[in-house]
């Protein structure tokens, strides 16, 4: 058995893991649901929105002023003051309106009022003087100036919002204005997770001496962080039957399967001999050349990809980042890319890679005088600590050193990490 | 009534009305609640974990290898290589355990497993050779090689969270092997909002010549984005009484009283006269020189922040991501900041400011050969769909002008915009 399992693990390098993994994992974007569209943050949409309504439907003042008939006033200066006479006010809510003016008439309009019949500009109230029943104006003013028009931010019929787009605040506020109660998203992907090990066991349970299984809260969170739904699948025990019995389970319910552990070339790791059996085509890589994450690999069975994912937690986290948010994305029509945005930093410590295996480094960003410097963390066989201290990965290839004060990019651990990295 | 209210407007510059804030309101952090931790993912700790137990909380292998005593191995080498006796296997789950090896014995220890008494050492199975009952090992080690030693990663008693972290993933994961089930987080902010004007009606209703009051929605949305909880008390007419009465219930059930519209200087803007009467000090700011933004404003009455955003839509929320989101912040005890992540780019086109107005320009950044570039958005009246195709601001001081390829910095709107610049 064990030559066997051996004969999977050969390193590969990280592209050449991907490039494997596009071309194994059907790009299989994930079906739509409705939902209502105030609750769509952060959803990806799944269809592509038209605007039924042009937006403003309606001219109106977009300042509080007068309404003319530019016209009347196009000769007006200091030395040829023209007098309008006011014939009224209108507010917001007299939208529709029958008001209107005829020559050397104005009509008050408040901000968002609508225009009366036969005016064409709205004079800015600081620009006019009260006179009587009357105000004084004294400049010209180009026609249609401080009127919103209709259809001069969203035309009828025209395509707002596509498919793909990640949903944000100012998105919900254009889909309210256009009437939309609800949108189709896409379904967010399920993420089964299995830990394995005997050695494990749930946490806050009654003090003993196994392994609080906290691989599994860590890769949770990171999957809902990442807009999808983790399925806890709980422990899977050192043995073939356990593990394929779960790794199967997770198939039927989950579009992503991820082992925790059990991947290694030890005595007991049995996931890659179960992933080999599992269904077609098993296996397409085990072993990347990466340190930390080395035993990562992954299989795609029923057409869903299953990620082994190494059980040293530095290596879960980092082979969580760099293998299935992609997946994830492309799960969700984003593309198959973490997304992770870079920032250049400013190194304050050398670092040195082995010959042989490429870097990803745990690294802390921080701000000192608006510039980003960079601190690599010490590198330690047990690193949580490292992972909680860590904002983001440096990758340093095989055999490169990098000096103090070069540049390098760091991708980021996501959006939350510029609390810390701006404080 | 209108002269009174238009004393209060007077613009001062956008520092000054954050120092006013920092002077005038009350620097209260809400109370804590007790959460479970596997669900505590971006929320704020509100206290200092101090481990209860060291980790690892025994020796264990950190490779899979043979468990040694590194003296007896000290001398080897190609020509002198050393044998030991195997005497038995170890996995994680045989701890606590009783094994223990004497001079010239090994134990296999798979990766995780405890280390038998008496070893001090462990050689990884590769730096081995198997000869019948025993090992062959031809290179000396160094003490506790390969070995993950008590406390290593957290000492007992250490704390390992501090107060005031925003929670991740990791962080979870720290929690969960400290069998830490609750953890204390600061209480979420509640924000009331209010739209004010006659013209508004809710959305999604029977279509009516009304305007929807979208821009709730946007706020509420931007209010949970940014760790807060939205209370959306509805549309308050254009009157006196009614916007007392709806801000005095926001002060009732909030910790922070947003207004949006009626705060310009129009006939029917009314929420500067009510903040002034509603409670001590009232107004302590009413227009900042920022275009957008112009006639937003802060009061304070019983010791809670009211802000008044304007009613467009580009000042609505350019004025909640300058002054509220520092608020929330402020509340949630991570200081008075907005906490927005920087960037530097390439600017697109020329940009020029008035002489008399700083301005806040909505902006989009883009990623072009791993550089960011920004193109400044289209100043318009009416700006909903400017926000929507932007991703940040970009500050231009009054007066000055910023040219082509100069590097402009970039505020973001928050993490979920990388997903649009990084594709």
């Amino acid at each position: 058995m064990k030559s066997q399992q051996r004969r999977f693990f050969k390193l590969i390098k990280y592209q050449e893991a991907l490039s494997r993994m596009q071309k194994a994992i059907p790009n299989r974007v994930l079906e739509d649901e409705k939902i209502r569209s105030i609750i769509s943050l952060g959803r990806v949409l799944a269809e592509d929105i038209t605007a039924e309504r042009a937006l403003p439907d309606h001219d109106f003042a977009a300042m509080d002023g007068y309404a003319v008939k530019n016209q009347n006033i196009q000769n007006a200066s200091v030395n040829n003051p023209i007098k309008l006479n006011i014939k009224g006010e209108l507010f917001p809510p007299d939208h529709p309106t029958k008001a209107s003016i005829t020559d050397y008439e104005a009509i008050y309009v408040a901000c968002g009022a609508p225009i009366p019949n036969g005016a064409d500009a709205v004079v800015k109230v600081e620009f006019t003087r009260r006179e009587k029943e009357g105000i004084i104006v004294m400049k010209p003013i180009e026609k249609y100036r401080n009127i919103a028009q209709i259809g001069e931010e969203v035309k009828k019929n025209e395509i707002v919002l596509s498919k793909g787009r990640i949903i944000r605040s100012q998105d919900i506020g254009l889909l309210v204005a256009l009437n939309r109660e609800f949108v189709k998203v896409i379904t967010k992907p399920k993420v089964a997770i299995i830990s394995i090990g005997d050695e494990l066991a749930e946490p806050f349970g009654t003090p003993s001496n196994k392994t609080v299984n906290n691989n599994a809260y860590i890769i949770s969170s990171l999957v809902e962080y990442f807009n999808a739904e983790p399925i806890i699948l709980g422990i899977a025990k050192d043995n073939m039957d356990t593990i394929k019995q779960m790794v199967q389970s997770g198939l039927d319910k989950a579009d992503i399967v991820i082992t925790i552990a059990g991947c290694s070339v030890g005595l007991k790791d049995y996931v890659p001999d179960v992933l080999e059996i599992i269904g077609k085509p098993g296996i397409i890589f085990h072993g990347v050349s990466l340190s930390a994450g080395k035993v990562c690999g992954v299989a795609v069975a029923q057409e869903k990809p299953i990620i082994m994912l190494p059980g040293h937690v530095g290596s879960t986290v980092a082979t969580f980042y760099l293998l299935v948010t992609p997946l994830i994305h492309m799960q969700l029509g984003l593309g198959f890319s973490d997304f992770l945005p870079i920032i250049k930093c400013i190194l304050d410590r050398k670092v040195t890679a082995k010959p042989s295996i490429d870097l990803v480094l745990p690294v802390k960003v921080y701000n000192q005088a608006r510039k980003y410097h960079v601190i690599p963390l010490k590198k330690h066989l047990s690193i949580l600590k490292n992972l909680v201290d860590a904002n983001g990965y440096a990758f340093i290839p095989a055999g490169t050193e990098k000096n103090k004060n070069d540049i390098i990019d760091v991708k980021i651990f996501g959006g939350l990490e510029f609390f810390n990295i701006m404080s």
